[in-house]
């Protein structure tokens, strides 16, 4: 694996080095070779070296530990995954999202305390009685985001909110934010009841309901072509 | 915002750099300054602000277009997620990929073609009549990225992808790669029937009862404390 000439670049190097991990070179938890190794194995400087594993490692692909080396944590890529989320259709950002909030809202129904319960209450009540659309707007992000930390998936929660921003982004480019109905307030009073319930089928249907009428009102705002930045 | 002094580094402007961009400094499609004028805002050398910026084109939150500049392409930060990624508990993991292993039957059953069809026939006959755990596993993993494949969302597919290698190297790890069930025979036959019979909600509930038995197998392999490394 020798990177050719002047055209070497640090992309060059970092699909080099994803391509080793991929065909398991390295296993996830061993080391892999020392800069000045892959400087002199790849043919390139130092620098580029240094900065295409700096990007590895923020990719989530490898780790520095101060002293001991570069370590493999993991050989899945997410640059596919990174350039979908960039490219995606609207609608297929949204199904997604709907996938998290269905998942969210089953886990709720099992997971969910006292307190959980109390503040998905009084966001509630908060989003029925909201004097504008800012108010109701806010109120409904909140119970939303409380149904998924009431989940308790650390990892559910950040998916949740990355696609949340990536979908609000695509809306406000389109003038669109304020075209997509979600379920009405039943619709919401019987996701709450569902997981004050510990009911995670009917948990799982409400949140369904819930959100499946954006992706209906969707198809009218925007082309399926439509990307979502 | 200036990055002080000597301990200025590439991830302190590329934080930096994405602070402006949380704070909506530039919006998405915009044009972020000049490489000349970061150097001379941030305090830093040109090759940390390339290298800052060209690690946020990774992260899909900008892109360079050649001879045109840098442009904003969305102010969503998935570092947070990607951190999540790599610190995940198993469980959390799984419990993601079962997200999209339900929606994508959901959106299979709506969108499958005859071709489809066909294919998921063949795998789950290959599947049945496998020879070997090796035969098995892989008509196995082949039948679930088809389901997927039928549900035509480029981004569910990657997502998809990427979770389910982490999850791979995960259970190689733990040496339990063999230690999961999943739903027998009839359970992937009912989720066959229900896509190939169009009928979304009996493919949602035919996907959680083929993957769920792995959570529950998952809970006697590995505390839910592991991580997914």
């Amino acid at each position: 694996m020798r990177v050719v000439g002047r055209r070497s670049s640090v992309d060059e190097v970092i699909a080099a080095l994803s391509e080793q991990l991929a065909q398991g070179a390295w296993a996830p938890g061993e080391r892999i070779p020392t800069e000045q190794d892959l400087v002199a194995e790849l043919g390139v400087s130092r620098a580029v070296v240094r900065e295409a594993v700096r990007a590895l490692v923020q990719l989530g692909c490898l780790e520095a530990r101060q002293g001991a080396g570069t370590f493999v944590v993991s050989a899945a890529d997410p640059t596919p995954m990174l350039r979908q989320l960039r490219l995606a259709a609207l609608r297929d950002v949204f199904e997604v999202q709907l996938a998290y909030d269905v998942q969210a809202a089953r886990l709720a129904a099992q997971r969910r305390e006292d307190a959980d319960v109390a503040r998905l209450r009084e966001l509630l009540d908060r989003r029925d009685r909201a004097a504008s659309p800012e108010e109701f707007g806010a109120a409904d992000v909140e119970f939303h985001s409380a149904v998924v930390d009431a989940a308790r998936n650390p990892l559910l929660t950040e998916m949740y909110r990355y696609l949340r921003e990536r979908l609000r982004e695509s809306l406000v480019a389109l003038r669109a934010d304020s075209a997509l109905s979600e379920g009405g307030p039943e619709a919401h009073r019987a996701l709450f009841d569902a997981i004050s319930g510990r009911d995670p089928e009917a948990a799982a249907r409400a949140a369904q309901a819930v959100i499946e009428p954006c992706l209906t009102s969707l198809r009218g705002v925007v082309d399926e072509r439509g990307t979502a930045q």
